[in-house]
C-alpha cells in the first residue's frame, strides 16, 4: 500500500515543507492543508504548501489516508480533538515532533482506535513559519519513526517509504531510545544555545554591542540555534523533561571537569579532549550530514 | 608612517591569511615568513604565503618594520626569543593572539626596549595548518588592537592602518577587557562546544553511530567549533583562565536557573528566554557579522 490522499495539520516550516515535497517527490499523490491561524492559511495558499488548503481542520482530514501533525508539541492533544470527528477509520494519524513518548501517549489517548504511527524528521532550520518550507528540507536527512507495539506493520512500511520518496533515510526505533537520543543530539544543544546567549546579553561586564561585534569568533554559531521558535522549543521541554534532565546532568559533570582543569591549569587533559572531538566532526561530515566547507560555506555567495 | 616590511612569525591559517592578504591588498609592502615547523615552510613556499620563507626566524624578521608573531599563545616566548637579537631597533612587535593580558606581560618582559603593540583579529574557521589561510579571511571582522600604555601613537596609527587595508574593521581597548569580551564571545563558546562533543561521544545510552546520524538536530553546529585547532585553545584557556572561570560561573548560574525551569515544568520562563535571543541574531546579521541565510547558507552548492 502507499498513500494517496495526505492532510497535513499546521503549515509551518516542516508542515510546509512536507507539502512542497509531497508536490515534487510523489507527483500522484493529493494534498489539503489547515492551520490555526488565518493569517498561515492565506500565505500557505500563496505558496501553494498544500493543493487545498481550508478552514476547517475536520474538512482538511476527511478522505486523508495519512494525516501528519506537524504543529507543536503542546498542541498535539488539541489539534487531534478537532480533527477527531472527521478521520477515516483506516487512516494512519502520524506527526513530526521532537519527543516522541509524550506525543505517543497523548495521540493514543485522544485518538483511542485509529491507527498511530508517531515519526521526527531530524531536519530544520532556524527559521519558523509558512515562509520557511522547502521541498528538499528532507533530503539526505534521518526520520526516526517510533511504531507502538502493535502498530500495523503494513502501515508502518507505507509510512517508512513516504518518508524515503521525500529524501530522507528512515530508521525505526521506540520512543524512549528516540527522546534520549534526540536529547543529547538536539535538545542539549538548543538548551545551551539559548542560555548562552541569553547571558551574553545581560552581562554587566561586556556590553551587548560589544558582544554582536565580535560574535564572530564562536558565539555568532550558537545565535543561529537560539533564534528558532520559542513556542517549539518550550514545549520540546515540557515533553522531554526526564532524558534532556539526565544528558544536561552529564554534561554539566563534564563541563565541572573542564572548570577543574582550567582552574588548575592542566593542559594537558585540555588538550586530550580537544583533540579527540575533532574525529566526530570529520564522521558527521564524511556521513553527508553537514557541509565540508570551512565555516559552513558561510560568505560563499559573495 | 606606514608598514613597509612585514615579517610573519608562523605560518598557519591566521600568518598564512595575513601574508596573502598583504600580497591582494598591500601590493607595495614586502613579506618574509617564517615557521618553525620544516613541512609548514615548504607548504607556505608552494602557496606563496610570504614573499620569502626563510629557515631561520632571525633572518625572517631581519630588516622588518612590523613583526607579527601568528604562534600559538603558549609559543610567544619562546617565538620572540628566537627573533629578539635581529630584531631592526624601530620595528613594531606585533601578534594575533586570543588573550591579551598574558601576551602582553610576555612581550615586554621577553623584548624589553621594543615597541610592542599586540593585537587580535576576530576571525577564523575550524581549519589550522599552512594550507587553511585565505587573502580574504579579514574582510568585515573586526581587529581588537590592544596598545600598552605609553605605546606610541603614531606606531598604534600605523598598525591600525595595517589592519583596515587588510579589510578589517579596527577598535582599540586594553588588554583585560580585550580578555573579558573575548571570554565570551569566543571562548566560552568553544570550551562548551568541546565539552558537549566530548559528553556525546561517551555517553551509555545512545551509540556514537547515533549521534553522529541524528547530529542534524542542532548538535552538528557544536563540532565545527570543536574541531579547531587543540594546541591553540588549550593555550588560550592556560592563558586567559581569570576571565573564562568568571563568565563560565555566570553562564553555570544562568544554566542552572533553566534546569530548574525544566524540572519545574516552568514553560514560562523558558518561552520568555527563547524569544529574547532571537533580536541578538538579527543585530550579529544586521551587522554583517554572519550569513543571514537559513542553516549558513549550508548546502546551497548542491
Amino acid at each position: 500500500m502507499s498513500f494517496q490522499r495526505v492532510a497535513i495539520i499546521g503549515l509551518g516550516l516542516i508542515g510546509g515543507s512536507v507539502g512542497l515535497a509531497v508536490r515534487d517527490d510523489l507527483p500522484g499523490v493529493t494534498t489539503s492543508g489547515y492551520d490555526i491561524d488565518p493569517k498561515v492559511r492565506a500565505r500557505a495558499r500563496q505558496r501553494g504548501l498544500a493543493q487545498v488548503i481550508h478552514d476547517d481542520p475536520g474538512e482538511a482530514v476527511r478522505g486523508a489516508d495519512l494525516v501528519i501533525l506537524c504543529v507543536p508539541v503542546g498542541a498535539m492533544r488539541d489539534a487531534a480533538a478537532a480533527i477527531a470527528a472527521d478521520l477515516s477509520p483506516d487512516c494512519v494519524v502520524s506527526d513530526v515532533g521532537s519527543s516522541k513518548r509524550t506525543i505517543t501517549d497523548t495521540l493514543t489517548d485522544a485518538l483511542p482506535g485509529f491507527e498511530i504511527i508517531p515519526a521526527h524528521p531530524v531536519a530544520g532550520t532556524e527559521n519558523s513559519g509558512p515562509d520557511a518550507g522547502f521541498s528538499t528540507l528532507f533530503h539526505q536527512r534521518w526520520c526516526i519513526v517510533t511504531p507502538p507495539a502493535g502498530a500495523n506493520k503494513t502501515k508502518v512500511a507505507a509510512l517508512v517509504d513516504f518518508w524515503e520518496s521525500l529524501g530522507a533515510m528512515v530508521e525505526c526505533m521506540d520512543a524512549d531510545h528516540h527522546d534520549r537520543v534526540l536529547a543529547v543530539t538536539s535538545h542539549i544543544p538548543h538548551l545551551i544555545a539559548y542560555t548562552i546567549v541569553g547571558t551574553a546579553s545581560d552581562l554587566e561586564q561586556v556590553t551587548r554591542s560589544e558582544v554582536i561585534k565580535y560574535s564572530a569568533g564562536g558565539f555568532r554559531d550558537f545565535t543561529r540555534i537560539a533564534s528558532s521558535d520559542p513556542t517549539m522549543w518550550r514545549d520540546v521541554f515540557l515533553n522531554n523533561k526526564d532524558a534532556v534532565l539526565e544528558m544536561l546532568d552529564t554534561f554539566l559533570t563534564d563541563l565541572a571537569l573542564m572548570r577543574e582543569a582550567i582552574k588548575a591549569g592542566d593542559g594537558e587533559m585540555m588538550f586530550d579532549t580537544f583533540s579527540r572531538t575533532r574525529a566526530i566532526r570529520r564522521s558527521i561530515v564524511a556521513l553527508g550530514q553537514d557541509d565540508a566547507r570551512a565555516d559552513f560555506g558561510r560568505g560563499d555567495h559573495d
